[in-house]
Protein backbone atom coordinates (compact mmCIF):
# COMPACT_ATOMS: atom_id res chain seq x y z
CA UNK A 1 0.00 0.00 0.00
CA UNK A 2 1.13 3.42 -0.57
CA UNK A 3 2.44 5.85 1.69
CA UNK A 4 1.88 8.59 -0.43
CA UNK A 5 -0.83 10.85 0.70
CA UNK A 6 -3.77 11.95 -1.56
CA UNK A 7 -5.85 14.42 -0.21
CA UNK A 8 -8.95 15.86 -2.16
CA UNK A 9 -10.71 19.25 -1.00
CA UNK A 10 -13.51 19.24 0.80
CA UNK A 11 -17.13 19.63 -1.12
CA UNK A 12 -17.60 23.88 -1.23
CA UNK A 13 -21.27 23.58 -1.64
CA UNK A 14 -23.92 22.04 0.63
CA UNK A 15 -24.99 19.44 -1.48
CA UNK A 16 -21.49 18.50 -2.31
CA UNK A 17 -21.09 18.12 1.63
CA UNK A 18 -24.52 15.97 1.67
CA UNK A 19 -23.16 13.38 -1.04
CA UNK A 20 -19.63 13.06 0.43
CA UNK A 21 -21.23 12.70 3.65
CA UNK A 22 -23.48 9.97 2.38
CA UNK A 23 -20.44 8.25 0.92
CA UNK A 24 -18.54 7.78 3.42
CA UNK A 25 -21.07 6.57 6.51
CA UNK A 26 -22.01 4.21 3.77
CA UNK A 27 -18.29 3.43 3.61
CA UNK A 28 -18.23 3.11 7.32
CA UNK A 29 -20.81 1.03 7.66
CA UNK A 30 -19.47 -1.67 5.10
CA UNK A 31 -15.81 -1.28 6.64
CA UNK A 32 -17.39 -1.90 10.13
CA UNK A 33 -19.17 -5.13 8.20
CA UNK A 34 -16.94 -6.52 6.16
CA UNK A 35 -13.76 -4.66 6.76
CA UNK A 36 -11.74 -2.06 4.78
CA UNK A 37 -10.44 -4.78 2.15
CA UNK A 38 -13.79 -6.12 2.07
CA UNK A 39 -15.44 -3.30 0.96
CA UNK A 40 -15.17 -2.68 -3.22
CA UNK A 41 -16.24 0.18 -4.78
CA UNK A 42 -19.21 -1.45 -7.08
CA UNK A 43 -20.47 -2.38 -3.14
CA UNK A 44 -19.74 1.26 -1.85
CA UNK A 45 -21.84 2.37 -5.38
CA UNK A 46 -24.95 0.61 -4.57
CA UNK A 47 -25.08 0.85 -0.46
CA UNK A 48 -24.84 4.72 -0.88
CA UNK A 49 -26.66 5.20 -4.11
CA UNK A 50 -23.63 7.30 -6.20
CA UNK A 51 -21.92 6.59 -9.25
CA UNK A 52 -17.98 5.26 -9.14
CA UNK A 53 -16.71 8.80 -10.46
CA UNK A 54 -18.66 10.70 -8.08
CA UNK A 55 -16.78 8.14 -5.33
CA UNK A 56 -13.52 9.09 -6.94
CA UNK A 57 -14.81 12.92 -7.40
CA UNK A 58 -14.56 13.01 -3.06
CA UNK A 59 -11.80 10.48 -2.37
CA UNK A 60 -8.30 10.31 -4.16
CA UNK A 61 -7.79 6.85 -3.16
CA UNK A 62 -9.11 4.34 -0.79
CA UNK A 63 -6.90 5.46 1.47
CA UNK A 64 -8.26 8.28 1.39
CA UNK A 65 -11.71 7.01 1.95
CA UNK A 66 -10.57 4.92 4.71
CA UNK A 67 -9.10 8.03 6.37
CA UNK A 68 -12.68 9.64 6.37
CA UNK A 69 -13.87 6.85 7.89
CA UNK A 70 -11.85 6.65 10.31
CA UNK A 71 -12.48 10.64 11.62
CA UNK A 72 -16.45 9.81 11.07
CA UNK A 73 -16.21 6.85 13.14
CA UNK A 74 -13.80 8.66 15.82
CA UNK A 75 -16.41 11.72 15.64
CA UNK A 76 -19.07 9.01 16.20
CA UNK A 77 -18.05 7.38 18.96
CA UNK A 78 -16.68 10.60 20.87
CA UNK A 79 -20.13 12.30 20.12
CA UNK A 80 -21.93 9.17 22.14
CA UNK A 81 -19.15 8.93 25.06
CA UNK A 82 -18.37 12.57 25.43
CA UNK A 83 -21.28 13.78 27.30
CA UNK A 84 -21.20 10.83 29.27
CA UNK A 85 -17.20 11.00 30.23
CA UNK A 86 -18.08 14.89 30.98
CA UNK A 87 -20.55 14.43 33.95
CA UNK A 88 -18.53 11.90 35.45
CA UNK A 89 -18.44 13.54 38.86
CA UNK A 90 -19.65 10.43 40.60
CA UNK A 91 -18.77 6.73 40.96
CA UNK A 92 -22.32 6.19 39.61
CA UNK A 93 -21.48 8.38 36.75
CA UNK A 94 -18.67 5.70 36.11
CA UNK A 95 -21.07 2.91 36.17
CA UNK A 96 -23.60 4.56 33.94
CA UNK A 97 -20.86 4.83 31.23
CA UNK A 98 -20.10 1.13 31.95
CA UNK A 99 -23.42 0.56 31.33
CA UNK A 100 -23.79 2.36 28.37
CA UNK A 101 -20.31 0.02 26.86
CA UNK A 102 -21.91 -2.74 27.62
CA UNK A 103 -25.54 -2.30 26.40
CA UNK A 104 -24.34 -1.62 22.86
CA UNK A 105 -22.07 -4.42 22.79
CA UNK A 106 -24.95 -6.69 24.21
CA UNK A 107 -27.47 -5.31 21.51
CA UNK A 108 -25.77 -7.10 18.95
CA UNK A 109 -24.77 -10.42 20.97
CA UNK A 110 -21.05 -9.44 21.18
CA UNK A 111 -20.81 -9.60 17.42
CA UNK A 112 -19.30 -6.66 15.32
CA UNK A 113 -16.25 -5.39 17.69
CA UNK A 114 -15.49 -1.66 17.90
CA UNK A 115 -15.43 -0.10 14.50
CA UNK A 116 -11.96 1.56 15.37
CA UNK A 117 -10.27 -1.81 16.84
CA UNK A 118 -11.38 -3.58 14.06
CA UNK A 119 -10.19 -0.98 11.65
CA UNK A 120 -6.83 -0.59 13.70
CA UNK A 121 -6.39 -4.71 13.81
CA UNK A 122 -6.69 -4.79 10.36
CA UNK A 123 -4.85 -1.88 9.02
CA UNK A 124 -1.52 -0.97 11.64
CA UNK A 125 0.46 -2.71 10.29
CA UNK A 126 0.85 -1.82 6.48
CA UNK A 127 -1.12 1.15 6.50
CA UNK A 128 0.66 3.68 8.37
CA UNK A 129 -1.50 6.95 7.29
CA UNK A 130 -4.03 4.77 8.69
CA UNK A 131 -2.55 3.36 11.69
CA UNK A 132 -1.58 7.19 12.65
CA UNK A 133 -5.53 8.18 12.30
CA UNK A 134 -6.15 5.76 14.49
CA UNK A 135 -3.34 6.24 16.86
CA UNK A 136 -4.64 9.51 17.41
CA UNK A 137 -8.40 8.72 17.71
CA UNK A 138 -7.59 5.92 20.39
CA UNK A 139 -5.58 9.33 22.01
CA UNK A 140 -8.53 11.43 21.98
CA UNK A 141 -10.87 8.92 23.36
CA UNK A 142 -8.06 7.97 26.06
CA UNK A 143 -8.06 11.96 26.64
CA UNK A 144 -12.14 11.83 26.80
CA UNK A 145 -11.86 9.32 29.64
CA UNK A 146 -9.05 11.02 31.36
CA UNK A 147 -10.98 14.37 31.68
CA UNK A 148 -14.00 12.75 32.71
CA UNK A 149 -11.83 11.12 35.69
CA UNK A 150 -9.89 14.47 36.21
CA UNK A 151 -13.63 16.16 36.62
CA UNK A 152 -13.72 12.98 39.85
CA UNK A 153 -10.48 14.55 40.71
CA UNK A 154 -11.64 18.23 41.24
CA UNK A 155 -14.38 17.54 43.34
CA UNK A 156 -13.15 15.00 45.68
CA UNK A 157 -14.57 11.94 44.82
CA UNK A 158 -11.23 10.77 43.53
CA UNK A 159 -7.62 11.42 45.55
CA UNK A 160 -5.73 14.36 44.24
CA UNK A 161 -2.53 11.63 43.15
CA UNK A 162 -4.49 9.60 41.54
CA UNK A 163 -2.84 8.50 37.88
CA UNK A 164 -6.07 9.60 35.72
CA UNK A 165 -3.71 8.58 32.73
CA UNK A 166 -3.25 5.50 33.46
CA UNK A 167 -6.40 4.46 34.31
CA UNK A 168 -8.00 6.55 31.29
CA UNK A 169 -5.77 4.18 29.14
CA UNK A 170 -6.57 1.16 31.38
CA UNK A 171 -10.31 1.66 30.51
CA UNK A 172 -9.54 2.02 26.80
CA UNK A 173 -8.09 -1.13 26.97
CA UNK A 174 -10.28 -2.67 28.62
CA UNK A 175 -12.97 -1.52 26.55
CA UNK A 176 -10.68 -3.13 23.27
CA UNK A 177 -9.99 -6.10 24.60
CA UNK A 178 -13.45 -6.74 26.26
CA UNK A 179 -14.67 -5.73 23.16
CA UNK A 180 -12.82 -7.85 21.00
CA UNK A 181 -13.32 -11.22 22.99
CA UNK A 182 -17.02 -10.72 22.73
CA UNK A 183 -16.57 -11.08 19.13
CA UNK A 184 -15.37 -14.16 19.33
CA UNK A 185 -17.17 -15.51 22.47
CA UNK A 186 -20.66 -13.71 21.48
CA UNK A 187 -20.69 -12.56 25.44
CA UNK A 188 -20.05 -9.77 27.50
CA UNK A 189 -18.68 -11.24 30.09
CA UNK A 190 -15.13 -10.58 29.72
CA UNK A 191 -16.02 -7.07 28.92
CA UNK A 192 -17.72 -6.44 32.24
CA UNK A 193 -14.86 -8.29 33.77
CA UNK A 194 -12.28 -5.95 32.48
CA UNK A 195 -14.69 -2.70 32.60
CA UNK A 196 -15.74 -4.26 36.49
CA UNK A 197 -11.86 -4.81 37.91
CA UNK A 198 -10.75 -1.22 36.77
CA UNK A 199 -13.43 0.35 37.86
CA UNK A 200 -13.43 -1.65 41.29
CA UNK A 201 -9.36 0.01 41.43
CA UNK A 202 -11.04 3.18 40.59
CA UNK A 203 -13.46 2.66 43.75
CA UNK A 204 -10.07 1.84 45.94
CA UNK A 205 -8.62 5.16 44.91
CA UNK A 206 -12.06 6.87 45.70
CA UNK A 207 -11.45 9.30 49.02
CA UNK A 208 -12.79 7.76 52.05
CA UNK A 209 -16.25 8.93 53.21
CA UNK B 1 -17.89 -18.45 3.48
CA UNK B 2 -18.82 -21.82 4.13
CA UNK B 3 -20.67 -23.03 6.98
CA UNK B 4 -19.42 -26.90 6.34
CA UNK B 5 -16.53 -28.20 7.67
CA UNK B 6 -14.45 -30.20 5.75
CA UNK B 7 -11.17 -32.00 7.15
CA UNK B 8 -8.47 -33.94 5.90
CA UNK B 9 -7.22 -37.09 8.24
CA UNK B 10 -4.05 -36.37 10.22
CA UNK B 11 -1.03 -37.93 8.00
CA UNK B 12 -0.39 -41.16 9.15
CA UNK B 13 3.76 -41.21 8.64
CA UNK B 14 6.50 -39.58 10.34
CA UNK B 15 6.92 -37.73 7.14
CA UNK B 16 3.44 -36.91 6.07
CA UNK B 17 3.17 -34.72 9.78
CA UNK B 18 6.14 -32.99 9.19
CA UNK B 19 4.56 -31.75 6.23
CA UNK B 20 1.81 -30.86 7.45
CA UNK B 21 3.09 -29.37 10.81
CA UNK B 22 5.88 -27.16 7.71
CA UNK B 23 2.56 -25.83 5.99
CA UNK B 24 0.77 -24.72 9.24
CA UNK B 25 3.75 -23.40 10.62
CA UNK B 26 4.34 -21.25 7.37
CA UNK B 27 0.37 -20.46 7.08
CA UNK B 28 0.34 -18.90 10.68
CA UNK B 29 3.60 -16.58 9.77
CA UNK B 30 1.97 -15.40 7.08
CA UNK B 31 -1.81 -15.19 8.40
CA UNK B 32 0.16 -13.26 11.50
CA UNK B 33 1.40 -10.86 9.00
CA UNK B 34 -0.85 -10.40 6.07
CA UNK B 35 -4.11 -11.98 7.57
CA UNK B 36 -6.15 -15.22 6.61
CA UNK B 37 -7.78 -12.84 3.11
CA UNK B 38 -4.23 -11.81 2.46
CA UNK B 39 -2.57 -15.23 2.38
CA UNK B 40 -2.92 -16.86 -0.75
CA UNK B 41 -1.92 -20.74 -1.90
CA UNK B 42 1.06 -18.98 -4.24
CA UNK B 43 2.23 -17.37 -1.27
CA UNK B 44 1.94 -20.24 1.25
CA UNK B 45 3.42 -22.62 -1.32
CA UNK B 46 6.61 -20.64 -1.52
CA UNK B 47 7.28 -19.87 2.08
CA UNK B 48 6.55 -23.67 2.88
CA UNK B 49 8.59 -25.03 0.06
CA UNK B 50 5.77 -26.86 -1.01
CA UNK B 51 3.39 -27.78 -3.98
CA UNK B 52 0.04 -26.89 -4.25
CA UNK B 53 -1.10 -30.29 -4.45
CA UNK B 54 0.45 -30.91 -1.27
CA UNK B 55 -1.41 -28.29 0.79
CA UNK B 56 -4.91 -29.62 -0.79
CA UNK B 57 -3.56 -32.68 0.13
CA UNK B 58 -3.53 -32.18 3.96
CA UNK B 59 -5.82 -29.46 4.11
CA UNK B 60 -9.53 -29.32 2.43
CA UNK B 61 -9.96 -26.09 1.96
CA UNK B 62 -8.75 -22.58 3.26
CA UNK B 63 -10.81 -23.18 6.69
CA UNK B 64 -9.81 -26.35 7.27
CA UNK B 65 -5.81 -24.39 7.20
CA UNK B 66 -7.31 -21.92 9.60
CA UNK B 67 -8.13 -24.00 11.97
CA UNK B 68 -5.00 -25.56 12.28
CA UNK B 69 -3.35 -21.91 12.21
CA UNK B 70 -5.25 -21.78 15.15
CA UNK B 71 -4.86 -25.05 16.92
CA UNK B 72 -0.99 -23.80 15.92
CA UNK B 73 -1.25 -20.46 17.70
CA UNK B 74 -3.00 -21.72 20.92
CA UNK B 75 -0.83 -24.55 21.76
CA UNK B 76 2.50 -21.86 21.23
CA UNK B 77 0.43 -19.25 22.82
CA UNK B 78 -0.34 -22.04 26.09
CA UNK B 79 3.37 -23.58 25.82
CA UNK B 80 4.95 -20.07 26.28
CA UNK B 81 2.52 -19.32 28.87
CA UNK B 82 1.21 -22.27 30.90
CA UNK B 83 4.82 -22.75 32.46
CA UNK B 84 4.22 -18.89 33.83
CA UNK B 85 1.35 -19.45 35.09
CA UNK B 86 1.12 -22.78 36.73
CA UNK B 87 3.99 -21.21 38.83
CA UNK B 88 2.00 -18.07 39.62
CA UNK B 89 2.23 -18.63 43.67
CA UNK B 90 2.86 -15.33 44.39
CA UNK B 91 2.50 -11.36 44.06
CA UNK B 92 5.85 -11.46 42.16
CA UNK B 93 4.98 -14.47 40.02
CA UNK B 94 2.38 -12.06 38.38
CA UNK B 95 4.18 -9.55 38.16
CA UNK B 96 7.10 -11.94 36.02
CA UNK B 97 4.42 -13.12 33.74
CA UNK B 98 3.45 -9.34 33.19
CA UNK B 99 6.61 -8.57 32.39
CA UNK B 100 7.25 -11.04 29.58
CA UNK B 101 3.88 -9.84 27.91
CA UNK B 102 5.19 -6.82 27.90
CA UNK B 103 8.32 -7.51 26.85
CA UNK B 104 7.40 -9.88 23.67
CA UNK B 105 5.15 -6.73 22.91
CA UNK B 106 7.91 -4.62 22.90
CA UNK B 107 10.19 -6.46 20.97
CA UNK B 108 8.19 -5.53 17.80
CA UNK B 109 7.50 -2.00 18.64
CA UNK B 110 4.28 -3.34 19.34
CA UNK B 111 3.70 -4.00 15.70
CA UNK B 112 1.40 -7.21 15.23
CA UNK B 113 -0.53 -7.81 17.77
CA UNK B 114 -1.88 -10.82 19.69
CA UNK B 115 -1.94 -13.78 16.54
CA UNK B 116 -5.39 -15.18 18.35
CA UNK B 117 -6.70 -11.42 18.69
CA UNK B 118 -6.00 -10.45 15.32
CA UNK B 119 -7.27 -13.51 13.74
CA UNK B 120 -10.66 -12.87 15.64
CA UNK B 121 -10.93 -9.22 14.28
CA UNK B 122 -10.89 -10.90 11.14
CA UNK B 123 -13.03 -14.27 11.65
CA UNK B 124 -14.82 -13.74 14.12
CA UNK B 125 -17.99 -12.13 12.28
CA UNK B 126 -17.91 -14.21 8.91
CA UNK B 127 -16.55 -17.37 9.93
CA UNK B 128 -18.16 -19.67 12.64
CA UNK B 129 -16.10 -22.21 12.56
CA UNK B 130 -12.94 -20.09 12.96
CA UNK B 131 -14.67 -18.03 15.52
CA UNK B 132 -15.71 -21.09 17.78
CA UNK B 133 -12.03 -22.67 17.81
CA UNK B 134 -11.37 -18.87 18.67
CA UNK B 135 -13.27 -18.79 21.19
CA UNK B 136 -12.25 -22.21 22.45
CA UNK B 137 -8.65 -21.14 22.14
CA UNK B 138 -9.59 -17.58 24.52
CA UNK B 139 -11.41 -19.61 26.72
CA UNK B 140 -8.29 -22.02 27.00
CA UNK B 141 -6.12 -19.00 27.85
CA UNK B 142 -8.28 -17.59 30.27
CA UNK B 143 -8.47 -21.02 32.11
CA UNK B 144 -4.47 -21.07 32.08
CA UNK B 145 -4.40 -18.00 33.42
CA UNK B 146 -7.50 -18.59 36.62
CA UNK B 147 -5.22 -21.97 37.12
CA UNK B 148 -2.59 -19.55 38.39
CA UNK B 149 -4.72 -17.65 40.53
CA UNK B 150 -6.25 -20.49 42.17
CA UNK B 151 -2.44 -21.38 42.89
CA UNK B 152 -2.50 -18.22 44.85
CA UNK B 153 -5.82 -18.79 46.45
CA UNK B 154 -4.52 -22.16 47.22
CA UNK B 155 -0.76 -21.40 48.80
CA UNK B 156 -3.08 -17.99 50.66
CA UNK B 157 -1.92 -15.64 48.75
CA UNK B 158 -5.10 -14.28 47.64
CA UNK B 159 -8.65 -14.76 49.72
CA UNK B 160 -10.65 -17.63 49.84
CA UNK B 161 -13.62 -15.24 48.13
CA UNK B 162 -11.20 -14.00 45.09
CA UNK B 163 -13.06 -14.28 41.95
CA UNK B 164 -10.90 -15.87 39.76
CA UNK B 165 -12.61 -16.31 36.74
CA UNK B 166 -13.55 -12.63 36.33
CA UNK B 167 -10.17 -11.46 37.22
CA UNK B 168 -8.39 -14.17 34.80
CA UNK B 169 -10.86 -12.53 32.23
CA UNK B 170 -10.09 -9.31 33.10
CA UNK B 171 -6.08 -10.29 32.68
CA UNK B 172 -6.78 -11.72 29.29
CA UNK B 173 -8.85 -8.61 28.10
CA UNK B 174 -5.96 -6.26 29.42
CA UNK B 175 -3.63 -8.30 27.44
CA UNK B 176 -5.98 -8.01 24.43
CA UNK B 177 -6.79 -4.77 24.37
CA UNK B 178 -3.55 -3.46 25.37
CA UNK B 179 -1.89 -5.37 22.22
CA UNK B 180 -4.52 -3.92 19.89
CA UNK B 181 -3.27 -0.47 21.21
CA UNK B 182 -0.19 -1.22 20.73
CA UNK B 183 -0.42 -1.97 17.39
CA UNK B 184 -1.62 1.48 16.51
CA UNK B 185 0.02 3.51 18.73
CA UNK B 186 3.32 1.55 18.83
CA UNK B 187 4.19 1.91 22.59
CA UNK B 188 2.65 -0.44 24.79
CA UNK B 189 1.95 2.31 27.04
CA UNK B 190 -1.77 1.21 27.48
CA UNK B 191 -0.83 -2.35 27.95
CA UNK B 192 1.22 -1.57 30.81
CA UNK B 193 -1.39 0.83 32.17
CA UNK B 194 -4.11 -2.17 31.60
CA UNK B 195 -2.18 -5.29 32.79
CA UNK B 196 -0.68 -3.33 36.11
CA UNK B 197 -4.51 -1.79 37.02
CA UNK B 198 -5.95 -5.56 37.11
CA UNK B 199 -2.39 -6.41 39.04
CA UNK B 200 -2.76 -3.64 41.24
CA UNK B 201 -6.86 -4.26 42.24
CA UNK B 202 -5.48 -8.09 42.64
CA UNK B 203 -3.05 -6.82 45.15
CA UNK B 204 -5.43 -5.18 46.82
CA UNK B 205 -7.29 -8.51 47.10
CA UNK B 206 -4.58 -10.21 48.36
CA UNK B 207 -4.59 -11.91 52.44
CA UNK B 208 -2.82 -8.83 54.46
CA UNK B 209 0.18 -10.02 55.49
Amino acid sequence: MSTQTARKDAPSTSKGRATRDRIVAAAADLMYRHGAAGTSTPALRDAAGVSSSQIYHYFADKDDLTRAVIAFQTQAILANQTPLLAKLDSLNALNAWRDVVIDAAREHGGTGGCPLGSLSSELSDHNPQARTALAASFTAWAAAIREGLLGMVGNGTLRPETDTDRLALALLAAVQGGLLLAQAQHTTGALEAALDTVIAHIHDQATPR
